[in-house]
């Protein structure tokens, strides 16, 4: 793997500091008894643009040159990193494109637009979503910033668990859902410089199963479908996630697609507060795997709340 | 109007502390862009029970003299007041009889059950819930406590605005629902003896709108029909509740019920917190009336969070 030192950490963490949202941590009296441990919770769904996407999105234009950003950003995304993106550029004065697949639901689309993102519409598949980014970047410029794959993006998701840990310094475990990479990577960076020998544990869908299986090969799997609730979790991982997974990462538990929408339901119905599927993942992965974490404490990562209200599994 | 002193509430507020929730407050720029004022929202969807009805719960048992407690407590709801009784109730060790419609929801069967309490089914009229706790008062010795026409339970709920006025002094306006005029004859007290002159904005749903009817009439005016999805909001004020909003309450404003609808969609969306549709109530009156309020700061008291998540109007 690349090298990292708790200095990047710190240095990210200060910079992008007034940009972003130091999220608060709850607990549930109910889950801590279903549990058998102490369970925290960081509300990353409370974070600007509704998820953690917003401190490696802020970080990676932080980072570029004032050439560089005069001449924009551009990624390929539906999703939060899209949102997170097309937000961090408008904070910071610069101009976002997104190359987004012509049959992204009309909520995604909205949501980049209101902050001031440039959609470039491309063919549904994920060549496309790569040609159309490549070409924008060439005809203007624009830095292209992978939404996981990419050093900066992967410091600045790992500043969430930072400041988890100023907070809650005792942690044991620290869960998290794994997509591309990018928030297990960051997290398991800062556990790793500022922690109490916390373990990070990623948590993923069956049904998009690629991190479980890199992280017994050791190389980078792919899914052939990706039928899953968990529309955050469905990428996978890349040249610079990988290995920072496979140095730095304790173990990757599967879930069912009942057990996320049975997690997602206890969040929302006790702790009151809107998480999208992806989110819920990381307390599935705990619950069922509870007999393992009896009695320690546990921090759960809660990526984001974007959820389109009108499709809700309940 | 009863006599109610700066020390009733102080009292209450330090002899209720070990057993509820001191709740957040949230904001959202967002909102804050389309209402064109600095509103904030105190979170008594987080509160014990998931609504502010623990408050006063806590405090209408506190104040039994222990006798009184051995015998229980005893109230007629099939909302949030039979479950914040049945917790509270819990909490200090005292039995509570829930006189509830044998038509109730499962989910709010099930939800007093868990909290301990004992479910006596009666016919799904008031007269019959109000006959019904009667008889079980008299049979078991124990104390009737109404959910909002009780000098105790008013003062409990008022803790809420008091707090709120602790973290927020400078509120120009505080939103709040009205059902049975616990919440906002508490509020309105609090505010009177503790803010800088905050006034005090009751918010109800066209559908019920018994307390904007009684505030200029002078007298308890009932309902003829009660179809609201604001489910909290049903009940009318009482002889305790309406002297106290008479005399301290600046103004009653009534919303449609799209409004409340959207504007719990706004507050799910934006803030990512569940909130039930009585506390959407209270933001749907502030944008209805947007332009009475431009620049000032508002508190907004969002009561509860308890939905049948199967049963969301979106």
């Amino acid at each position: 793997m690349e090298e990292y030192d708790e200095k990047d950490l710190r240095d990210c963490k200060e910079l992008i500091e007034p940009y972003i949202h130091y999220t608060p941590v709850l607990s549930s009296r109910l889950i801590n008894e279903i549990i058998g441990a102490k369970v925290y919770f960081k509300c990353e769904n409370f974070q600007r643009s509704g998820a953690y996407k917003m401190r490696g999105a802020t970080h990676a234009i932080l980072k570029l040159s004032p050439d560089q950003r005069a001449k924009g950003v551009v990624t390929h995304s539906s999703g939060n990193f899209a949102q997170a993106l097309a937000l961090a550029a408008q904070s910071l004065g610069v101009t976002a494109y997104i190359a987004m697949p012509s049959d992204a639901p009309v909520v995604k689309k909205s949501a980049v637009i209101n902050y001031g993102g440039k959609i470039v519409e491309c063919e549904p598949n994920l060549d496309a979503r790569k040609a159309t980014a490549a070409k924008v970047a060439s005809e203007t410029g624009a830095s292209f910033l992978h939404p996981s794959n990419d050093r900066d993006v992967i410091l600045g998701q790992g500043t969430a668990c930072m400041e988890f840990l100023e907070d809650y310094p005792e942690l044991d475990f620290i869960f998290v859902p794994v997509g591309g990479g990018g928030l297990i990577a960051g997290t398991a960076l800062a556990s790793h410089f500022f922690s109490k020998g916390a373990k990070v544990i990623g948590t993923e869908p069956y049904e998009v199963d690629d991190a479980y299986r890199s992280f017994h090969s050791g190389r980078i799997e792919t899914n052939l479908t990706t039928n899953t609730i968990a529309d955050g979790l469905k990428t996978v991982l890349g040249d610079r996630t990988l290995p920072i997974i496979l140095r730095l990462v304790d173990r990757i538990i599967r879930v069912e697609e009942e057990e996320i929408v049975s997690a997602m339901r206890l969040i929302w119905e006790r702790m009151k507060i809107v998480v999208e599927p992806s989110s819920a993942v990381a307390l599935a992965g705990l619950i069922r795997t509870t007999e393992d974490y009896k009695n320690s404490t546990i921090g759960v990562i809660l990526s984001g709340g974007n959820v389109d209200l009108s499709k809700l599994p309940f």
